[in-house]
Protein backbone atom coordinates (compact mmCIF):
# COMPACT_ATOMS: atom_id res chain seq x y z
CA UNK A 1 0.00 0.00 0.00
CA UNK A 2 1.34 3.84 -0.47
CA UNK A 3 3.09 4.88 2.52
CA UNK A 4 0.93 7.78 2.66
CA UNK A 5 -2.33 6.09 2.59
CA UNK A 6 -1.28 3.91 5.10
CA UNK A 7 -0.32 6.89 7.58
CA UNK A 8 -4.06 8.21 6.86
CA UNK A 9 -5.83 4.84 7.21
CA UNK A 10 -3.69 4.28 10.96
CA UNK A 11 -4.51 7.65 11.74
CA UNK A 12 -7.87 7.58 11.08
CA UNK A 13 -8.21 4.21 12.82
CA UNK A 14 -6.84 5.63 15.96
CA UNK A 15 -9.20 9.01 16.06
CA UNK A 16 -12.03 6.37 15.51
CA UNK A 17 -11.30 3.86 18.08
CA UNK A 18 -10.98 6.55 20.52
CA UNK A 19 -13.91 8.27 19.71
CA UNK A 20 -15.82 5.34 19.65
CA UNK A 21 -14.30 3.84 22.94
CA UNK A 22 -15.00 6.63 24.95
CA UNK A 23 -18.54 7.08 23.77
CA UNK A 24 -19.05 3.76 24.91
CA UNK A 25 -17.30 3.54 27.79
CA UNK A 26 -19.05 6.38 28.99
CA UNK A 27 -22.98 4.19 28.71
CA UNK A 28 -24.70 3.24 31.54
CA UNK A 29 -25.09 -0.36 30.44
CA UNK A 30 -24.46 -3.64 31.54
CA UNK A 31 -20.50 -4.16 32.12
CA UNK A 32 -20.61 -8.08 30.19
CA UNK A 33 -22.81 -6.81 27.58
CA UNK A 34 -20.35 -3.41 27.02
CA UNK A 35 -17.52 -5.64 26.43
CA UNK A 36 -18.99 -7.88 24.12
CA UNK A 37 -19.84 -3.83 22.08
CA UNK A 38 -16.37 -3.00 22.64
CA UNK A 39 -14.82 -6.43 21.66
CA UNK A 40 -16.39 -5.81 18.23
CA UNK A 41 -16.16 -2.21 17.90
CA UNK A 42 -11.71 -2.55 19.03
CA UNK A 43 -11.68 -5.50 16.34
CA UNK A 44 -9.32 -3.67 13.80
CA UNK A 45 -11.68 -2.14 11.15
CA UNK A 46 -10.04 -0.43 8.18
CA UNK A 47 -12.01 2.79 9.19
CA UNK A 48 -12.27 2.96 5.60
CA UNK A 49 -15.61 4.60 5.78
CA UNK A 50 -15.30 7.45 8.01
CA UNK A 51 -11.66 7.97 6.01
CA UNK A 52 -13.58 8.21 2.59
CA UNK A 53 -16.33 10.73 4.30
CA UNK A 54 -13.79 12.91 6.13
CA UNK A 55 -10.92 13.02 2.57
CA UNK A 56 -14.82 13.92 1.06
CA UNK A 57 -15.60 16.52 3.05
CA UNK A 58 -12.02 17.79 3.46
CA UNK A 59 -11.20 17.70 -0.11
CA UNK A 60 -14.63 19.34 -1.00
CA UNK A 61 -13.71 22.57 1.45
CA UNK A 62 -15.30 21.47 4.39
CA UNK A 63 -14.25 21.22 8.21
CA UNK A 64 -12.75 17.33 8.29
CA UNK A 65 -13.40 17.38 11.70
CA UNK A 66 -16.99 17.82 11.37
CA UNK A 67 -17.58 14.35 10.43
CA UNK A 68 -16.59 12.47 13.60
CA UNK A 69 -20.27 12.22 14.62
CA UNK A 70 -21.41 10.80 11.34
CA UNK A 71 -18.45 8.76 11.09
CA UNK A 72 -18.80 7.58 14.65
CA UNK A 73 -22.53 6.43 14.18
CA UNK A 74 -21.51 4.82 10.69
CA UNK A 75 -18.84 2.46 11.77
CA UNK A 76 -21.22 1.59 14.84
CA UNK A 77 -23.82 0.32 12.09
CA UNK A 78 -21.39 -1.18 10.24
CA UNK A 79 -19.34 -3.45 13.44
CA UNK A 80 -23.66 -4.00 14.15
CA UNK A 81 -23.70 -5.66 10.86
CA UNK A 82 -21.02 -7.75 10.93
CA UNK A 83 -21.84 -8.78 14.70
CA UNK A 84 -25.35 -10.26 13.03
CA UNK A 85 -24.32 -11.34 9.87
CA UNK A 86 -21.39 -13.87 11.24
CA UNK A 87 -24.54 -15.35 13.48
CA UNK A 88 -24.75 -19.03 12.78
CA UNK A 89 -28.42 -18.67 11.21
CA UNK A 90 -26.78 -16.15 8.89
CA UNK A 91 -23.35 -16.72 7.86
CA UNK A 92 -22.11 -18.34 10.77
CA UNK A 93 -18.78 -17.24 10.70
CA UNK A 94 -16.15 -18.60 13.76
CA UNK A 95 -13.37 -16.26 12.64
CA UNK A 96 -13.44 -12.32 11.13
CA UNK A 97 -10.42 -10.20 11.09
CA UNK A 98 -8.24 -13.52 13.02
CA UNK A 99 -10.24 -13.27 15.83
CA UNK A 100 -13.48 -15.29 17.65
CA UNK A 101 -16.62 -13.83 16.30
CA UNK A 102 -18.51 -11.66 18.69
CA UNK A 103 -20.82 -15.21 19.45
CA UNK A 104 -18.03 -17.56 19.77
CA UNK A 105 -16.46 -15.28 22.18
CA UNK A 106 -19.30 -14.36 24.36
CA UNK A 107 -22.94 -15.87 23.39
CA UNK A 108 -25.53 -15.65 20.80
CA UNK A 109 -27.60 -13.47 22.53
CA UNK A 110 -25.09 -11.09 24.07
CA UNK A 111 -23.82 -10.86 20.25
CA UNK A 112 -27.57 -9.98 18.79
CA UNK A 113 -28.00 -7.65 21.27
CA UNK A 114 -24.68 -5.87 21.28
CA UNK A 115 -25.80 -5.87 17.69
CA UNK A 116 -29.48 -4.30 18.15
CA UNK A 117 -27.44 -1.69 20.75
CA UNK A 118 -25.16 -0.41 18.14
CA UNK A 119 -27.72 0.06 15.68
CA UNK A 120 -29.98 2.14 18.11
CA UNK A 121 -27.22 4.14 19.67
CA UNK A 122 -25.86 5.52 16.35
CA UNK A 123 -28.90 7.75 16.09
CA UNK A 124 -28.41 8.94 19.26
CA UNK A 125 -24.63 9.58 18.58
CA UNK A 126 -26.12 11.55 15.76
CA UNK A 127 -28.59 13.82 17.44
CA UNK A 128 -26.95 14.52 20.39
CA UNK A 129 -24.21 16.37 18.87
CA UNK A 130 -23.39 20.04 19.04
CA UNK A 131 -21.61 19.72 15.49
CA UNK A 132 -24.51 19.85 13.48
CA UNK A 133 -27.98 22.16 13.07
CA UNK A 134 -31.44 19.81 13.52
CA UNK A 135 -31.49 20.29 10.11
CA UNK A 136 -28.57 18.06 9.57
CA UNK A 137 -29.17 16.02 11.72
CA UNK A 138 -32.50 14.69 10.24
CA UNK A 139 -30.49 15.00 6.83
CA UNK A 140 -28.10 12.84 8.10
CA UNK A 141 -30.76 9.88 10.50
CA UNK A 142 -33.11 9.82 7.02
CA UNK A 143 -30.15 9.05 4.88
CA UNK A 144 -28.11 6.58 7.18
CA UNK A 145 -31.66 5.06 7.86
CA UNK A 146 -32.26 4.41 4.41
CA UNK A 147 -29.11 3.51 3.55
CA UNK A 148 -29.07 0.30 6.21
CA UNK A 149 -32.95 -0.25 6.89
CA UNK A 150 -35.10 -2.65 4.98
CA UNK A 151 -34.99 -0.91 1.53
CA UNK A 152 -30.89 -1.10 1.99
CA UNK A 153 -28.32 -3.18 3.86
CA UNK A 154 -30.68 -5.71 5.61
CA UNK A 155 -32.56 -5.96 2.23
CA UNK A 156 -29.22 -6.56 0.92
CA UNK A 157 -27.95 -9.70 3.48
CA UNK A 158 -31.41 -10.65 2.69
CA UNK A 159 -31.38 -10.98 -0.87
CA UNK A 160 -27.23 -12.22 -0.71
CA UNK A 161 -28.46 -15.25 1.91
CA UNK A 162 -31.30 -16.10 -0.36
CA UNK A 163 -28.71 -16.37 -3.49
CA UNK A 164 -26.96 -18.92 -1.54
CA UNK A 165 -26.67 -22.39 -3.31
CA UNK A 166 -28.53 -20.44 -6.67
CA UNK A 167 -26.49 -19.22 -10.15
CA UNK A 168 -27.74 -15.68 -10.24
CA UNK A 169 -27.02 -12.62 -13.13
CA UNK A 170 -24.72 -10.01 -13.31
CA UNK A 171 -27.24 -7.10 -12.35
CA UNK A 172 -28.51 -9.67 -9.84
CA UNK A 173 -25.10 -9.65 -7.93
CA UNK A 174 -24.51 -6.15 -8.18
CA UNK A 175 -27.95 -5.16 -6.75
CA UNK A 176 -27.57 -7.10 -3.55
CA UNK A 177 -23.97 -5.76 -3.40
CA UNK A 178 -25.18 -2.37 -4.11
CA UNK A 179 -27.69 -2.96 -1.33
CA UNK A 180 -25.46 -4.80 1.08
CA UNK A 181 -21.98 -2.95 1.05
CA UNK A 182 -22.45 -0.01 -1.54
CA UNK A 183 -25.27 1.89 0.21
CA UNK A 184 -23.12 2.75 3.64
CA UNK A 185 -19.86 2.97 1.15
CA UNK A 186 -22.11 5.80 -0.28
CA UNK A 187 -23.56 7.03 2.53
CA UNK A 188 -20.09 8.14 3.77
CA UNK A 189 -18.98 9.63 0.75
CA UNK A 190 -22.48 11.52 0.79
CA UNK A 191 -22.25 12.34 3.99
CA UNK A 192 -18.56 13.84 3.57
CA UNK A 193 -20.37 16.36 0.65
CA UNK A 194 -23.25 17.47 2.55
CA UNK A 195 -20.90 18.56 5.38
CA UNK A 196 -19.15 20.45 2.82
CA UNK A 197 -22.25 21.94 1.77
CA UNK A 198 -21.68 20.74 -2.26
CA UNK A 199 -24.47 21.52 -4.65
CA UNK A 200 -26.99 18.58 -5.41
CA UNK A 201 -25.72 18.15 -9.26
CA UNK A 202 -22.14 17.30 -7.66
CA UNK A 203 -23.90 15.48 -4.53
CA UNK A 204 -25.41 12.79 -7.52
CA UNK A 205 -22.01 12.32 -8.78
CA UNK A 206 -20.45 11.63 -5.56
CA UNK A 207 -23.14 9.21 -4.86
CA UNK A 208 -22.22 7.27 -7.75
CA UNK A 209 -18.97 6.94 -6.58
CA UNK A 210 -19.37 5.73 -3.53
CA UNK A 211 -21.85 3.38 -5.70
CA UNK A 212 -18.73 2.14 -8.06
CA UNK A 213 -16.58 1.81 -4.63
CA UNK A 214 -18.32 -0.22 -3.05
CA UNK A 215 -18.80 -2.61 -6.21
CA UNK A 216 -14.61 -2.49 -6.37
CA UNK A 217 -14.65 -3.25 -3.17
CA UNK A 218 -16.66 -6.45 -3.45
CA UNK A 219 -14.84 -7.71 -6.58
CA UNK A 220 -11.49 -7.63 -4.88
CA UNK A 221 -13.40 -9.12 -1.25
CA UNK A 222 -14.64 -12.02 -3.80
CA UNK A 223 -10.72 -12.39 -5.70
CA UNK A 224 -9.16 -12.43 -2.32
CA UNK A 225 -11.47 -15.84 -1.36
CA UNK A 226 -9.91 -16.81 -4.59
CA UNK A 227 -6.43 -15.59 -4.49
CA UNK A 228 -5.72 -14.51 -1.15
CA UNK A 229 -3.42 -15.15 1.99
CA UNK A 230 -5.65 -16.35 4.96
CA UNK A 231 -3.11 -14.84 7.24
CA UNK A 232 -3.23 -11.34 6.13
CA UNK A 233 -7.50 -11.71 5.42
CA UNK A 234 -8.15 -12.50 9.24
CA UNK A 235 -10.53 -15.22 7.62
CA UNK A 236 -10.92 -18.82 5.84
CA UNK A 237 -10.12 -18.56 1.97
CA UNK A 238 -12.40 -20.32 -0.32
CA UNK A 239 -15.54 -19.98 1.77
CA UNK A 240 -17.72 -18.87 -0.99
CA UNK A 241 -16.77 -21.70 -3.01
CA UNK A 242 -17.48 -24.24 -0.66
CA UNK A 243 -20.64 -22.10 0.35
CA UNK A 244 -21.05 -22.38 -3.47
CA UNK A 245 -21.75 -18.41 -3.77
CA UNK A 246 -22.11 -16.85 -6.97
CA UNK A 247 -19.39 -13.89 -6.74
CA UNK A 248 -17.83 -11.66 -9.53
CA UNK A 249 -15.39 -14.66 -10.18
CA UNK A 250 -17.86 -17.53 -10.59
CA UNK A 251 -20.15 -15.67 -12.88
CA UNK A 252 -17.08 -13.97 -14.73
CA UNK A 253 -14.33 -16.23 -14.65
CA UNK A 254 -11.35 -14.74 -12.52
CA UNK A 255 -10.04 -12.28 -15.26
CA UNK A 256 -13.33 -11.28 -16.32
CA UNK A 257 -13.87 -10.61 -12.40
CA UNK A 258 -10.40 -8.33 -12.67
CA UNK A 259 -11.35 -6.61 -15.95
CA UNK A 260 -14.48 -6.01 -14.64
CA UNK A 261 -13.05 -4.30 -11.79
CA UNK A 262 -10.64 -2.13 -13.87
CA UNK A 263 -13.78 -0.87 -15.51
CA UNK A 264 -15.08 0.35 -12.64
CA UNK A 265 -11.38 1.95 -11.06
CA UNK A 266 -11.87 4.32 -14.43
CA UNK A 267 -15.08 4.92 -13.51
CA UNK A 268 -14.49 5.96 -9.96
CA UNK A 269 -11.27 8.09 -11.14
CA UNK A 270 -13.57 9.93 -13.86
CA UNK A 271 -16.63 11.03 -11.02
CA UNK A 272 -13.78 12.16 -8.65
CA UNK A 273 -12.54 14.56 -11.41
CA UNK A 274 -15.95 15.47 -12.51
CA UNK A 275 -16.24 16.95 -8.69
CA UNK A 276 -12.56 18.34 -8.88
CA UNK A 277 -11.07 15.40 -6.51
CA UNK A 278 -8.93 13.82 -8.92
CA UNK A 279 -5.91 14.94 -6.91
CA UNK A 280 -6.54 14.34 -3.55
CA UNK A 281 -6.44 11.20 -1.48
CA UNK A 282 -9.38 9.76 -2.81
CA UNK A 283 -7.86 8.86 -5.65
CA UNK A 284 -5.44 6.59 -4.17
CA UNK A 285 -8.19 5.05 -2.27
CA UNK A 286 -9.76 3.75 -5.64
CA UNK A 287 -6.66 2.42 -6.20
CA UNK A 288 -6.42 0.81 -3.17
CA UNK A 289 -9.44 -0.86 -2.94
CA UNK A 290 -9.24 -2.33 -6.04
CA UNK A 291 -5.26 -4.17 -5.41
CA UNK A 292 -5.50 -4.64 -1.27
CA UNK A 293 -4.65 -7.72 -0.38
CA UNK A 294 -6.44 -7.87 2.98
CA UNK B 1 -62.76 -4.17 30.55
CA UNK B 2 -64.13 -1.07 30.44
CA UNK B 3 -66.43 -0.70 26.92
CA UNK B 4 -65.74 2.86 26.13
CA UNK B 5 -61.74 2.20 26.94
CA UNK B 6 -62.36 -1.05 24.28
CA UNK B 7 -63.51 1.21 22.04
CA UNK B 8 -60.71 3.29 22.10
CA UNK B 9 -58.46 0.14 22.06
CA UNK B 10 -60.15 -1.32 18.66
CA UNK B 11 -60.37 2.09 16.96
CA UNK B 12 -56.54 2.65 18.01
CA UNK B 13 -55.51 -0.75 17.07
CA UNK B 14 -56.91 -0.05 13.53
CA UNK B 15 -55.50 2.86 13.00
CA UNK B 16 -52.18 1.71 13.54
CA UNK B 17 -52.95 -1.21 11.42
CA UNK B 18 -53.10 0.59 7.99
CA UNK B 19 -50.59 3.28 9.09
CA UNK B 20 -48.13 0.38 9.92
CA UNK B 21 -49.31 -1.82 6.82
CA UNK B 22 -49.10 0.96 4.74
CA UNK B 23 -45.74 2.26 5.44
CA UNK B 24 -44.03 -1.24 5.06
CA UNK B 25 -46.12 -2.29 2.06
CA UNK B 26 -44.66 0.80 0.43
CA UNK B 27 -40.71 -0.28 0.59
CA UNK B 28 -38.86 -1.46 -2.19
CA UNK B 29 -38.05 -4.71 -0.13
CA UNK B 30 -37.74 -8.58 -1.13
CA UNK B 31 -41.32 -9.54 -0.89
CA UNK B 32 -40.71 -12.81 1.64
CA UNK B 33 -38.77 -10.07 3.98
CA UNK B 34 -41.90 -7.87 3.93
CA UNK B 35 -44.04 -10.68 4.41
CA UNK B 36 -42.74 -11.28 7.80
CA UNK B 37 -42.02 -7.92 8.73
CA UNK B 38 -46.09 -7.67 8.10
CA UNK B 39 -46.74 -11.35 9.74
CA UNK B 40 -45.51 -9.35 13.36
CA UNK B 41 -46.45 -6.33 12.53
CA UNK B 42 -50.20 -7.25 12.13
CA UNK B 43 -49.84 -10.19 14.75
CA UNK B 44 -52.84 -8.06 17.05
CA UNK B 45 -50.75 -5.97 19.38
CA UNK B 46 -52.67 -4.48 21.70
CA UNK B 47 -51.42 -0.82 20.62
CA UNK B 48 -51.26 0.70 24.24
CA UNK B 49 -48.29 2.64 23.72
CA UNK B 50 -49.78 4.48 20.65
CA UNK B 51 -53.15 5.26 22.56
CA UNK B 52 -50.77 6.35 25.38
CA UNK B 53 -49.31 8.56 23.32
CA UNK B 54 -52.05 10.15 21.26
CA UNK B 55 -54.76 10.10 24.91
CA UNK B 56 -51.60 12.11 26.86
CA UNK B 57 -51.23 14.50 23.76
CA UNK B 58 -55.01 15.10 23.18
CA UNK B 59 -55.59 15.53 27.20
CA UNK B 60 -52.90 18.47 27.31
CA UNK B 61 -54.51 20.39 24.31
CA UNK B 62 -52.22 19.19 21.29
CA UNK B 63 -53.29 17.62 18.30
CA UNK B 64 -53.96 13.76 18.86
CA UNK B 65 -53.47 13.41 14.82
CA UNK B 66 -49.70 14.21 15.26
CA UNK B 67 -48.47 11.89 17.07
CA UNK B 68 -49.05 9.69 14.44
CA UNK B 69 -45.47 9.01 12.89
CA UNK B 70 -43.89 8.98 16.51
CA UNK B 71 -46.50 5.78 17.50
CA UNK B 72 -45.90 4.05 14.37
CA UNK B 73 -42.22 4.28 15.21
CA UNK B 74 -42.45 2.85 18.50
CA UNK B 75 -44.82 0.29 17.56
CA UNK B 76 -42.19 -0.95 14.70
CA UNK B 77 -39.37 -0.96 17.79
CA UNK B 78 -41.78 -2.58 19.94
CA UNK B 79 -42.11 -5.32 17.52
CA UNK B 80 -38.60 -5.65 16.45
CA UNK B 81 -37.85 -6.57 20.14
CA UNK B 82 -40.83 -8.77 20.41
CA UNK B 83 -39.54 -10.57 17.38
CA UNK B 84 -35.78 -10.55 18.97
CA UNK B 85 -36.52 -11.80 22.22
CA UNK B 86 -38.36 -14.75 21.04
CA UNK B 87 -35.31 -16.04 19.23
CA UNK B 88 -34.03 -19.53 20.57
CA UNK B 89 -30.57 -18.06 21.68
CA UNK B 90 -32.84 -15.42 24.13
CA UNK B 91 -36.65 -16.63 25.21
CA UNK B 92 -36.67 -19.40 22.71
CA UNK B 93 -40.62 -19.20 22.77
CA UNK B 94 -42.56 -20.75 19.91
CA UNK B 95 -46.03 -18.77 20.18
CA UNK B 96 -46.66 -15.25 21.14
CA UNK B 97 -50.46 -13.87 20.89
CA UNK B 98 -51.91 -17.37 20.03
CA UNK B 99 -49.65 -17.36 16.73
CA UNK B 100 -46.02 -19.10 15.92
CA UNK B 101 -43.47 -16.63 16.69
CA UNK B 102 -41.54 -15.32 13.97
CA UNK B 103 -38.71 -17.35 13.45
CA UNK B 104 -41.06 -20.50 13.81
CA UNK B 105 -42.90 -19.05 11.12
CA UNK B 106 -40.06 -18.14 8.74
CA UNK B 107 -37.01 -18.71 10.16
CA UNK B 108 -34.09 -17.40 12.62
CA UNK B 109 -31.92 -15.37 9.97
CA UNK B 110 -35.12 -13.67 8.44
CA UNK B 111 -36.66 -13.33 11.90
CA UNK B 112 -33.54 -11.12 12.77
CA UNK B 113 -33.13 -9.66 9.59
CA UNK B 114 -36.90 -8.22 9.78
CA UNK B 115 -36.18 -7.07 13.57
CA UNK B 116 -33.30 -5.08 12.36
CA UNK B 117 -35.15 -3.76 9.40
CA UNK B 118 -37.86 -2.39 12.22
CA UNK B 119 -35.69 -1.02 14.01
CA UNK B 120 -33.80 0.86 11.89
CA UNK B 121 -36.51 2.06 9.76
CA UNK B 122 -38.41 3.43 12.59
CA UNK B 123 -35.83 6.43 12.64
CA UNK B 124 -36.61 6.99 9.18
CA UNK B 125 -40.59 7.36 9.72
CA UNK B 126 -39.73 10.18 12.34
CA UNK B 127 -37.46 11.86 10.12
CA UNK B 128 -39.13 11.83 7.13
CA UNK B 129 -42.72 13.23 8.07
CA UNK B 130 -43.77 16.67 7.32
CA UNK B 131 -45.80 16.85 11.07
CA UNK B 132 -42.81 17.79 12.95
CA UNK B 133 -40.43 20.58 12.70
CA UNK B 134 -36.39 19.42 12.41
CA UNK B 135 -36.55 20.01 16.44
CA UNK B 136 -39.16 17.78 17.17
CA UNK B 137 -37.53 15.25 14.62
CA UNK B 138 -34.25 15.46 16.49
CA UNK B 139 -35.71 15.29 20.04
CA UNK B 140 -37.85 12.61 19.29
CA UNK B 141 -35.02 10.16 17.50
CA UNK B 142 -32.43 11.44 20.35
CA UNK B 143 -35.13 9.90 22.90
CA UNK B 144 -36.35 6.97 21.18
CA UNK B 145 -32.78 5.35 20.59
CA UNK B 146 -31.73 6.44 24.61
CA UNK B 147 -35.54 4.55 25.65
CA UNK B 148 -34.49 1.19 23.30
CA UNK B 149 -30.65 1.26 23.16
CA UNK B 150 -27.55 0.41 25.36
CA UNK B 151 -29.08 2.30 27.85
CA UNK B 152 -32.85 1.53 27.66
CA UNK B 153 -34.89 -1.53 26.25
CA UNK B 154 -31.18 -3.53 25.12
CA UNK B 155 -29.70 -3.54 28.99
CA UNK B 156 -33.33 -4.49 30.20
CA UNK B 157 -32.95 -7.68 27.92
CA UNK B 158 -29.81 -8.26 28.17
CA UNK B 159 -29.90 -7.76 32.47
CA UNK B 160 -33.31 -10.29 32.26
CA UNK B 161 -31.73 -12.84 30.54
CA UNK B 162 -28.59 -12.23 33.11
CA UNK B 163 -31.24 -12.78 35.91
CA UNK B 164 -32.68 -16.30 34.84
CA UNK B 165 -32.24 -19.22 37.37
CA UNK B 166 -31.28 -16.26 39.98
CA UNK B 167 -32.79 -14.83 42.92
CA UNK B 168 -32.98 -11.28 42.67
CA UNK B 169 -34.11 -8.13 44.72
CA UNK B 170 -36.94 -6.22 44.16
CA UNK B 171 -34.68 -3.00 43.87
CA UNK B 172 -32.54 -5.17 40.66
CA UNK B 173 -36.32 -6.36 39.42
CA UNK B 174 -37.38 -3.31 39.12
CA UNK B 175 -34.60 -1.81 37.45
CA UNK B 176 -34.60 -4.43 34.60
CA UNK B 177 -38.31 -4.09 34.05
CA UNK B 178 -38.14 0.06 34.01
CA UNK B 179 -35.45 -0.62 31.30
CA UNK B 180 -37.04 -3.49 29.52
CA UNK B 181 -40.49 -2.60 29.20
CA UNK B 182 -41.18 0.86 31.47
CA UNK B 183 -38.49 3.09 28.71
CA UNK B 184 -40.75 2.62 25.88
CA UNK B 185 -43.64 3.25 27.78
CA UNK B 186 -42.76 6.35 29.62
CA UNK B 187 -41.58 7.09 26.25
CA UNK B 188 -45.17 7.05 24.59
CA UNK B 189 -46.37 9.66 27.15
CA UNK B 190 -43.00 11.59 27.31
CA UNK B 191 -43.74 12.29 23.42
CA UNK B 192 -47.10 13.08 24.04
CA UNK B 193 -46.84 15.89 26.43
CA UNK B 194 -43.91 17.39 23.66
CA UNK B 195 -46.05 17.08 21.43
CA UNK B 196 -48.38 19.44 22.71
CA UNK B 197 -45.93 21.63 23.72
CA UNK B 198 -46.26 21.03 28.05
CA UNK B 199 -44.26 22.39 30.16
CA UNK B 200 -40.49 20.79 31.43
CA UNK B 201 -41.97 20.39 35.30
CA UNK B 202 -45.47 18.57 33.87
CA UNK B 203 -43.08 16.76 32.05
CA UNK B 204 -41.01 14.90 34.54
CA UNK B 205 -44.46 14.26 36.18
CA UNK B 206 -45.60 12.86 32.98
CA UNK B 207 -42.84 10.57 33.05
CA UNK B 208 -42.99 9.40 36.60
CA UNK B 209 -46.86 8.06 35.46
CA UNK B 210 -45.04 6.28 32.33
CA UNK B 211 -42.64 4.30 34.61
CA UNK B 212 -45.59 3.67 37.04
CA UNK B 213 -47.59 2.28 33.75
CA UNK B 214 -44.73 0.31 33.15
CA UNK B 215 -44.19 -1.37 36.46
CA UNK B 216 -47.79 -1.83 36.75
CA UNK B 217 -48.15 -3.82 33.28
CA UNK B 218 -45.26 -6.04 34.28
CA UNK B 219 -46.78 -6.90 37.88
CA UNK B 220 -50.25 -7.91 35.81
CA UNK B 221 -47.89 -9.76 33.09
CA UNK B 222 -46.11 -12.06 36.19
CA UNK B 223 -49.62 -12.59 37.89
CA UNK B 224 -51.33 -13.72 34.86
CA UNK B 225 -48.41 -16.03 33.99
CA UNK B 226 -50.07 -17.76 37.29
CA UNK B 227 -53.66 -17.21 36.82
CA UNK B 228 -54.19 -16.54 33.69
CA UNK B 229 -56.00 -17.97 30.94
CA UNK B 230 -53.48 -19.52 28.38
CA UNK B 231 -56.84 -19.25 25.62
CA UNK B 232 -56.87 -15.52 26.68
CA UNK B 233 -53.18 -14.35 26.78
CA UNK B 234 -51.65 -16.42 23.72
CA UNK B 235 -48.96 -17.92 25.32
CA UNK B 236 -48.27 -20.34 28.01
CA UNK B 237 -48.82 -19.85 31.62
CA UNK B 238 -46.34 -20.89 34.02
CA UNK B 239 -43.15 -20.40 31.58
CA UNK B 240 -41.57 -18.14 34.11
CA UNK B 241 -41.61 -20.84 37.20
CA UNK B 242 -40.32 -23.37 35.00
CA UNK B 243 -37.75 -20.97 33.65
CA UNK B 244 -36.99 -19.78 37.49
CA UNK B 245 -37.16 -16.67 36.55
CA UNK B 246 -37.55 -13.51 39.56
CA UNK B 247 -40.80 -12.16 39.04
CA UNK B 248 -42.98 -9.89 41.40
CA UNK B 249 -45.18 -12.66 42.80
CA UNK B 250 -41.90 -14.94 43.88
CA UNK B 251 -39.98 -12.20 45.86
CA UNK B 252 -43.58 -10.80 46.96
CA UNK B 253 -46.10 -13.74 47.07
CA UNK B 254 -48.89 -13.47 44.85
CA UNK B 255 -50.68 -11.30 47.34
CA UNK B 256 -47.72 -8.99 48.39
CA UNK B 257 -47.48 -9.09 44.55
CA UNK B 258 -50.73 -7.78 43.95
CA UNK B 259 -50.76 -5.57 46.73
CA UNK B 260 -47.87 -3.57 45.31
CA UNK B 261 -49.67 -3.26 42.45
CA UNK B 262 -52.33 -1.21 44.49
CA UNK B 263 -49.75 1.28 45.39
CA UNK B 264 -48.40 1.96 42.15
CA UNK B 265 -51.93 1.92 40.61
CA UNK B 266 -52.78 5.04 43.30
CA UNK B 267 -48.89 6.52 42.81
CA UNK B 268 -49.88 6.92 38.34
CA UNK B 269 -53.50 7.91 39.31
CA UNK B 270 -52.38 10.57 41.34
CA UNK B 271 -49.22 12.10 38.79
CA UNK B 272 -52.29 12.05 36.39
CA UNK B 273 -54.21 14.68 38.78
CA UNK B 274 -51.04 16.75 39.43
CA UNK B 275 -50.61 17.01 35.06
CA UNK B 276 -54.42 17.64 35.02
CA UNK B 277 -55.29 14.49 33.39
CA UNK B 278 -57.27 12.79 36.26
CA UNK B 279 -60.39 12.71 34.55
CA UNK B 280 -59.47 11.72 30.79
CA UNK B 281 -59.23 8.03 29.62
CA UNK B 282 -55.66 7.88 31.08
CA UNK B 283 -57.20 6.83 34.12
CA UNK B 284 -59.25 4.24 32.63
CA UNK B 285 -56.05 2.87 31.43
CA UNK B 286 -54.24 2.63 34.62
CA UNK B 287 -56.64 0.81 35.94
CA UNK B 288 -57.19 -1.39 32.75
CA UNK B 289 -53.48 -1.95 32.85
CA UNK B 290 -53.58 -3.25 36.80
CA UNK B 291 -56.34 -5.76 35.81
CA UNK B 292 -55.79 -6.62 32.50
CA UNK B 293 -56.73 -10.77 31.48
CA UNK B 294 -54.53 -10.89 28.38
Amino acid sequence: MDQSLQNLLDKEQQQLNTALTSYISELDMPNRLRESVLYSIQAGGKRLRPLLMKLTCQGLGGDPQKVYPAAVALEMIHTYSLIHDDLPSMDDDMYRRGQLTNHKKYDEATAILAGDGLLTNSFHVITTTDLYTDQEKVNIVAKLSKASGLEGMVAGQYLDMEAENQTISISKLERIHHLKTGRLISFAVEIGGLLAGVSSERMEILKNYGDYLGIIFQIQDDILDIEGDQTLIGKRVGSDIDNEKSTYPSILGLEGAKQYKTKYVNEAVRCLKEVGLANTDLALISHYLSERNQ
